[in-house]
């Protein structure tokens, strides 16, 4: 049985997380490993339905997130995570606290995030019809210690994949 | 590898889910399943800091707590839940949710949970002394077609573990 791990994807809106935990989500289950995907879309509806994007309603989100993430990574799954948390000190609690964990920054530059806009809320943020909005008005604490960096302007998404799954066997996950 | 399920104990408070579900947890993880408790207590900090009691806040907590157990169930985690979760919707909806789910009633009468009151909260709540107590002031629904009822007045520990075994084992969750 191969071991439970929470991989933590944290980078800017727009950055390539969700591309790239949901391509390597396929490759893993592939493999017959058990896959938990989870992001702001999966956990509003169930645990977070509350919370906005005040410091501390991202805090609570992360802090709910991470107990589930916990649960899942001592039972053997593999938790793909990819949240904008953009605070070190939340993220440092959150690693703290599964234990078996490796952040991945994807680290995109925020005029290449400007740029694909998949949702067009850097626009509104630029626009200051949204407040708040991490990377334009709201600050990004750029990871200081991360497992991985991932550069999605640099390298495919098929690249950035197999360095992950590179490291992930490297540090015994797989 | 066996299936994952949540057995779900709801019952007044005092009635005995709790010394159950840990025992019947005792006996799964001997055997080498995968367990996992959830509770108030396990989930306070983590998930429900912000819930009271007024029955908004029960159903919230009820609602993350069965997302909680919906990840863990679909990866072969045996749940072993114990709310006194009273009302009927909210139970059902859980049980809509997970899907594989059993539900236990620990149906302890009310003047043996008094008699019980291991941390005194029905005494302060029939000295008026907390408001919306379930039991005393507040509604428990019971449930109508339950997996099985265990009667803790009428039986021993053990015999309601063997109980919830067996039901686990015909239903083909062990």
């Amino acid at each position: 049985m191969s071991k439970g791990v929470t991989v933590w994807f944290t980078g800017l809106p727009c950055s390539g997380k969700t591309t790239i935990a949901d391509r390597l989500g396929e490759v893993l289950r592939g493999r017959g490993e058990k896959v938990e995907r989870l992001d702001g879309d999966t956990v509003r509806k169930g645990l977070t339905s509350d919370l906005g994007f005040s410091k501390e309603d991202r805090a609570e989100n992360i802090k709910r997130v991470t107990f589930v993430a916990k649960l899942l990574t001592r039972n053997e799954v593999k938790v793909l995570a990819t949240f904008v948390s953009p605070y070190i000190d939340r993220r440092q609690k959150t690693r703290e606290e599964i234990g078996e964990f490796m952040m991945v920054y994807v680290r995109t530059p925020v005029k290449e995030c400007i740029r694909r806009d998949v949702k067009g809320m850097y626009a509104k943020a630029l626009a200051g019809e949204i407040k708040g909005f991490t990377g334009i008005d709201d600050p990004y604490e750029e990871p200081v210690n991360p497992e991985l960096v991932v550069d999605t302007d640099k390298e495919t998404i098929e690249e950035s994949v197999q360095k992950v799954l590179a490291e992930m066997e490297k540090r015994g996950y797989l």
